[in-house]
């Protein structure tokens, strides 16, 4: 048997946004998984901004994309041949292996998933990485109370529209941020902000006024920069500040919060966290947000680009912030594809 | 019996730092003091930091000084004339009734204070304000750890001295950045720094990267601006931040790091306090810092100005920087004036 695979290589390290020549698209062709290997057809890739760091050949929290290889990126398919007894062909799988039709590995690279709870694409998604983002951001580092006011940047994306119904499920209030008329009413309309306006267009600090006229307890940072100064200038005393990503500055260097000195006098809190440090939480993750996924009482927006070829597209919007809302999503096989 | 005092008025509000003409000294004649009232000889006053923040019309974590009316801060002085038994004849005290020669007031606005433990002085520097600040700051804030590597600016100063020492006694290691050459040298040589450097002349990252080339785990931040931008960029995964006091944006809208990514990538903590916060905890303190003092482990390095009427100079130079160590006084009796 062999299996053709188109895959997205790094082939240049980008400088400020990524361009199309840094990506190349390229075909293989895999042969029989060896033993304690399969062969996955994924149906759903994700792109993420921590995957921009990755570009860079710099040191972080995770190693550098190599030049020339196939990138990665979370996934989600079904085995389609296999040579390990623990995942039978058939079985729907997530991994790291995206960015490419077709994923060889070893079986102990892909895990299972239940796909009679959620849809495959939700473990990219509301019960993946956003989805414990949100949740972790939320309770664990921003130690979120009913009384709260949370204001939440970004808040249309994929991290930030779990994240806002996560604040209204808990009985705190939802002040949300997000780019163009269209997201600012898909925020109050449709996943329950009690307010929301537009970040372009200036005077962010005086629209968080207008939309938390008595300041905020908690905020969730997607994206640093302005937002982040106009939060601290929001906080009340001893307000805390969840740092998920700062996407703003992944590109370039940012200018930091011309206010800092508000951290001293009202004590605030600023808290970075990243969401591999709370893959140990999974379980307590799942017990809390798994019967409102069931109920309906939570969604889980997406967006969703069509072909490999469009992963370059699909991370672009990403970055630049286009129009979509929740998870941004690229489908590798056509939809409704299954084994 | 009529007592002449000399005081310092806020004569008009600063725009950046304070100039002459924002003071004025003005002479009041105190009469005998009224039912549970105290005439307090004021002999030696504190000019702190966060007295800047004072001069401005905005809200804060302490109210503004008023126009025209007598500036407040702490003081050390003794009981020259009362009408309130608590408080007899003789008795040291301290209190906020800084910036004037007497204060006249209630008794219940004076603490006693217990000379044959340390000099009065010591009640505004290692027994008062810096020293808690110090304290506080490494152990409630930081949780400093034995095994810590602690950064620390404005490391002569009045919190640094304490601080640096403070941290050398719990067993980690002291980086302490200072302005001038003498300053450093007096970093390593007296209050027993493991490494030191002058802020002054560029690139700070370099230099902190040389004193502690694995790295830093906490940063008592006493400056903001690049020596923050520096710490970021040192500390280790998991590192703290407590933020004490950022001078150098007292008196100017300081851009802020550029650097703030760092948070997000090595889950950085930044902590803002003040030390009012940390009052009820002065057993504790005393408990901690006391034998240290009593051992002559801890010492507590003093700088002083002459009079009341140097006493804006000696402000100035507390935000500017001068080449003063340890904690900035002004006498306002001469030396060794007692009951």
């Amino acid at each position: 048997m062999q299996t053709k695979s188109r895959e997205i290589r790094l082939a240049s390290r980008p400088d400020g946004f990524p361009a199309p020549e840094n990506y190349e698209l390229a075909e293989v062709t895999h042969v029989e998984p060896g033993p304690g290997e399969v062969l996955v057809r994924n149906t759903v890739m994700s792109v993420e901004p921590y995957m921009r760091g990755r570009m860079n050949d710099t040191k972080s929290y995770v190693p550098p994309f190599a030049l020339g290889a196939c990138m990665q990126g979370g996934a989600v398919g079904f085995v389609v041949a296999s040579n390990d007894p623990a995942l039978p062909e058939g079985t729907w799988v997530q991994s790291m292996h995206g960015w490419r039709e077709y994923a060889l590995g070893k079986a102990t690279e892909f895990q299972a998933i239940d796909t009679s709870l959620a849809p495959a694409s939700a473990y990219l998604g509301v019960l993946g990485v956003p989805g414990l983002t949100a949740w972790a951001g939320l309770k664990h580092v921003g130690e979120m109370k009913p009384t709260d006011v949370v204001f939440i940047s970004s808040a249309a994306g994929a991290v930030g529209a779990i994240a806002g119904q996560l604040v209204k499920l808990g009985g705190a209030t939802a002040i949300g941020s997000a780019g163009g008329a269209e997201k600012v009413r898909y925020l109050t309309e449709k996943l329950g902000y009690d307010a929301a306006f537009d970040h372009k267009g200036g005077d962010i600090a005086a629209k968080l006024a207008k939309a938390a006229p008595g300041g905020i307890d908690l905020y969730f940072d997607n994206v640093g920069g302005e937002q982040l100064e106009a939060a601290l200038g929001a906080l009340k005393p001893f307000g805390r500040v969840a740092a998920c990503g700062m996407i703003s500055g992944y590109n370039d260097e940012m200018p930091g919060p011309r206010n800092m000195l508000q951290i001293v006098g009202k004590r605030l809190r600023i808290q970075g966290f990243i969401v591999v440090d709370y893959m140990k939480r999974i379980p307590e993750f799942l017990a809390d947000v798994g019967p409102y996924l069931r109920s309906g009482k939570l969604v889980a927006p997406e967006t969703y680009f069509e072909g490999i070829d469009t992963a370059p597209e699909a991370f672009d919007k990403l970055l630049r912030g286009g129009a979509h809302v929740g998870k941004i999503l690229v489908r590798l096989a056509p939809e409704g594809t299954k084994p």
